[in-house]
């Protein structure tokens, strides 16, 4: 490989990061000169501690470290953890699992970010407990250790303050009045209160702190749990050729309720350009009849904080808000940062845009592609500060009238530390504010958006449909450290994907898909109706795009269909929220069929007693069934005693023994099974008169 | 889990570290805010780049990282690094592998530290060289995106200077004489030499660098690839009841050269103590002919930096060393930082002891069992800056007198934060110098003491022996990341250590042990002749300490002893030399048989043309038999061509074709079967008439 010689320009690392001129080698600093525990490896951290963890309100968060010391002295390690708001770091020990491993736990009841860390120290006191039993045990001469003994109680009283001084004070009192065999002098020195009272007394001189002050980002708990429905306000309306409205969409709310739908997504609810806007299924040059794409943001009647005239006014769209929150719903905006062409910003912040040469705005492109009705922000201008606190405001607006959760559009088209930025400084003020990332992108920078601060992120699940590709991608999604900081939300589909799996199997790959998202993903969504009406028809073979998409179009849909699959969602649904097993990801276990065509997988609710187990047939052309093999260790279930499954969606009762059992299941009636997994059988021993 | 308000006295984190008070969520700087380039997952890197890599003199340090940006434009990554003692830095382009990975090297001719480090930034021309591109071929208009491409070189030529700068001059003006349909601007706008001109014009203030300066320590080959023998030098004379001296030492390095060792390691060699002293088989009182342990240091004659007399003088010592360079041998000592009660320290400075209660200093011990002849230095003290350096200047002297080898005993009972700085400030000012971690103790415990700067590590290997333990331990040493800071130095035996395996094995046994230390590592050591004439008494039965050990007596060797090892292990070390594959352990490879008493391995060297496959009966019982499953591809051999494989010991070839392999091995001749592996044999296509 080539080696150049850095160049002028480019020589110096930048002045903030430079080494330090000093060529002594790093050493430790006069105070970790004395620091004799090292900790390591402290679990859960992102990337050497720069990134957070995510947890929601409620949660328990196991840490582990690895600690240990020179030599044989007694470590003692510390979890210490506070909420930024409060200035007091609590404390909990940690204790020791095995190899030097060391584990603790705190709670997390407060919205907000918390940071947490690890210490470590000799307990001197303990190690001569330790030593000392060991002698006295070895009968051997200890008048010198119990004057060493003693020694390390007078020491530590006459520092110590408070609550432990007087203890130790106590202690050193009945110390005094030993004699030889110094029975009683050995049975205070070895109890359980010196050894507590001298826990106290630490020299903080001589304790690690582990270097880093790791972050844990606290939401609420529909940022873990929720499904989501999609739905186009100017389609939700049922008389023909009308233009939906807020107040229309208010009477749409029953019929998401029904469903079990926690969050009401709107697409993009601003005026929409008028250049350049697209006609029916993407043409190019619409007609005066064309009401455009809701993402082409901007027009005479205002931006970002505007709303199209036609949908109603600010009022209507409070009312459907506090509507939907009386059923139990709450609306998500769309956040699209970009503009048509008729964008007040256009006229008003021509800095923020590119400018061609010629003197026009630069447009959207993939070259040779042309998106003329959309105009992107040039997050590279000079004036990048005020176009980063503008879109700032528009969040801020939307937060004003009550809106908390922001579905991101493209959010990997805009520069990293803008959303780092961004979003860090609403989550500050707004700590229940969710941010969903929809980055269909590279897996990498998918999961640097999550780590940068998104709440949650769309998945590769709308594409992934045989059960290798699932169990790799969901155990890849559930199994490594991906899952500390990348919370999943799985989409059927949406206004811009029809997958071709969909556009091939029918009712029963909609039943499938569905449960697939909403049992595999605690946090799901559908873009509906089209969803539940199975809506397949593609624009043109091969693609992905819905032939008369919605984005271009009002719909007129017939929700009323008796074939709708609105029941089935209902039910699904409800079993969601009755099983606390499905509302996190992190138990989520395969399970071994000797049928490629079933997937079967478990989750478990954290403290056990809810187990759920889900069987589906991937194929909606054929009844398959196959052979179970159960990981019963994981399901917490005996292999010699029989358990009882449930089956939530058919009702049916199976009695089952063992790892291996039966399935079958037709994808014309219902392509899966959703179980529940219930230990204890009661049986004759379980009687009074048994035992 | 029990929680506790922090105690007063501890509930602050050391100052040093503490959070800040503002509570303003962390937000990228000014400087970040333009940088679109993200960079992670460097590696190498230890524990988010909190310790250095290790390497030797001439190795290519391939270096790899994730790099994206948001959007579609074209990122270009940089590897720089340098010398800490240059203040240049240099560098060599990162190229993209796969999937937002990328992948560069550069190569460490100089001793030292080097430091490295990722940069990567957005490369506009190219991007609009790429747009550029894919208009042309879509025959769009291009006059605008002309204008544009010819606006980025204006811009960059204003700014540039020097060589790249004239270049970009030159470029502008061959663009100012292009007219419609603009084929000769296109040719130069699109060329070669105006990416390569604009590829040097990088807006420093756009520049991602990676968060940390990673570290890399080179030592010279021999820190990575020697042999070792331990010896006893008042054991090495022939005349019975001797004390061997250091001229007595002089005859034996024929012997020692003969059998290949790189390395003459001597326990130490000051004046030894005489209260409390030892007799023979650890016999707690000796008699007045005791000649004591090695290790118990320090009498009227002096400490840590004299010459225990009956050994000879400095200049003996000297001459010595001489001796053993003309025989390609250096000689390493011993640092065992502790006291014998006699040491000129205990009067000197008590405070670097502890005191008892009762006045006395406080001896060794593991409760219930005392070492009264030893007295360990209390790196607690108060005092310890003062102790610190005079240990340094023990370091200090010897390296005055030429040594640079160090074999640290018991490197685990001493402060952690006591050998970083001891080991970073000795190799700052001798990176030559080489220091071996005797730390036989807990896995983390070992591994922590390596990434601080140890050069070498013993290891598990002496009490590794069977086909699982060897793979198992010798694919974490080799296939983790304990490779990058963790240099084995696998030991047959040591004055300590007679293991059990050898108790029982006979001849065969310690063949195969010397054959396996020797191949499966490129560092290894042997303590003789206990070991060449396969000593294998145990002090009594269950135990690991030797009958009549050397530590606590002198014992004449029949070294000329027709049935030692000697010619073997010569013949080993030849075949180490002769084949770069032996010299490292990254390339470590294990191939499965059939037979769980045969162990396969292969290395290779880094440009992979000497191949060394090793077969090894572990049972020095019976003759094993069994096929070989070789992984062809990583022995870059192909399945469809035979290839010949040459043992090294026994000169016979063989001929073999394909993965599956019969071997057969009989501990009572040799145990062990090292072939070099040709791939290609000169067949029929091979003579030049053929083609």
């Amino acid at each position: 490989m080539k080696r150049t010689r850095a160049k002028e320009t480019e020589r110096e690392i930048p002045t903030e990061r430079r080494a330090p001129r000093n060529q002594e080698p790093p050493q430790p600093t006069m105070g970790e000169r004395r620091h004799r525990v090292a900790i390591e490896h402290v679990q859960p951290e992102i990337d050497g501690g720069r990134y957070p963890i995510k947890r929601v309100v409620g949660d328990t968060i196991v840490v582990e470290a690895d600690l240990f010391a020179d030599g044989h002295d007694v470590v003692r390690g510390i979890l210490c953890y506070r909420h930024e708001q409060s200035e007091d770091w609590l404390e909990t020990p940690l204790k020791l699992v095995t190899n030097d491993r060391w584990q603790g736990s705190f709670d997390v009841p407060q919205l907000g970010r918390y940071r947490y860390g690890v210490k470590g120290w000799i307990d001197h006191f303990a190690t001569w407990q330790r030593d000392m039993r060991k002698r006295v045990e070895a009968q051997q001469d200890v008048t010198v250790d119990l004057r060493i003994g003693t020694g390390l109680i007078e020491e530590a009283a006459r520092h110590a303050a408070g609550e432990s001084g007087a203890r130790l004070k106590n202690i050193r009192a009945a110390l005094s009045s030993s004699a030889p065999p110094f029975k009683a002098q050995l049975d205070v020195l070895l109890g359980e209160d010196a050894a507590e009272a001298m826990a106290d007394c630490v020299d903080r001189r001589l304790v690690t702190m582990y270097d880093r002050e790791l972050i844990v980002v606290v939401d609420r708990p529909l940022a873990r749990f929720g499904a989501w429905y999609e739905m186009f306000p100017r389609s939700a309306v049922n008389a023909d050729h009308a233009h939906g409205t807020f107040k229309s969409c208010e009477s749409r709310l029953s019929y998401i309720a029904e469903m079990g739908f926690d969050i009401l997504y709107l697409p993009p609810i601003h005026p929409i350009g008028e250049t350049h806007r697209k006609g029916r299924n993407n043409n190019p040059r619409g007609d005066s009849g064309s009401v455009g794409s809701p993402w082409a943001i901007g027009a005479r009647d205002g931006g970002h904080t505007a709303i199209h005239p036609q949908l109603g006014t600010l009022n209507d769209f409070k009312d459907l808000m506090a509507a939907a929150k009386r059923k139990g719903i709450e609306i998500a905006l769309d956040l699209a940062f970009q503009c048509s062409p008729d964008h007040p910003y256009v006229k008003e912040h021509p800095e923020w845009f590119t400018t061609r040469p010629d003197g026009t705005i630069q447009f959207a492109e993939n070259p040779p592609k042309k998106y003329q009705d959309i105009f992107p922000l040039n997050f590279e201008s000079e004036a990048y500060p005020e176009l980063w606190k503008e879109l700032r405001g528009v969040v801020q607006y939307w937060i004003d009238q009550g809106i908390r959760i922001f579905r991101v559009d493209n959010p990997h088209t805009k520069p990293f530390p803008f959303w780092k930025w961004l979003i860090a400084d609403v989550k500050d003020r707004y700590p229940d504010s969710i941010f969903l990332s929809e980055a269909f992108t590279r897996p990498k920078v998918m999961y640097h958006l999550a780590k940068l601060g998104f709440t949650q992120s769309y998945t590769y699940f709308t594409w992934r449909n045989t059960k290798t590709e699932l169990t790799d991608y969901f155990t890849e999604l559930t199994k490594t450290e991906v899952r500390e900081y990348f919370r999943p939300n799985l989409w059927t589909n949406t206004p811009d994907i029809l997958t071709e799996h969909l556009q091939h199997g029918g009712r029963p790959v909609f039943m499938a898909r569905l449960a697939l998202a909403a049992t595999l993903g605690a946090s799901y969504g559908i873009y509906g109706p089209a969803f539940e009406l199975y809506e397949d028809r593609p624009q043109k073979p091969g693609s992905e795009e819905y032939l008369d998409s919605e984005k271009y179009e009002i719909r007129h849909w017939d929700i009323a269909r008796p074939d709708s699959l609105k029941e089935f969602i209902g039910v699904i649904n409800r079993i969601r929220r009755d099983n606390p097993a499905l509302q996190s990801d992190s138990s989520l276990q395969f399970h071994p069929v000797d049928n490629d065509h079933l997937l079967a997988y478990s989750k478990q609710s954290p403290d056990g007693t809810n187990v759920i187990l889900v069987v589906v047939n991937l194929s909606p052309h054929h009844v398959h069934s196959g052979w179970l093999e159960l990981d019963l260790p994981a399901l917490e279930v005996q292999a010699d005693r029989p358990f009882q499954v449930h089956d939530l969606l058919t009702h049916a009762y199976y009695l089952w023994q063992g790892p291996r059992n039966y399935v079958q299941l037709d994808p014309h009636s219902v392509p899966v099974q959703i179980f529940a997994v219930r230990r204890n059988l009661r049986r004759e021993q379980d009687f009074d008169y048994f035992l």
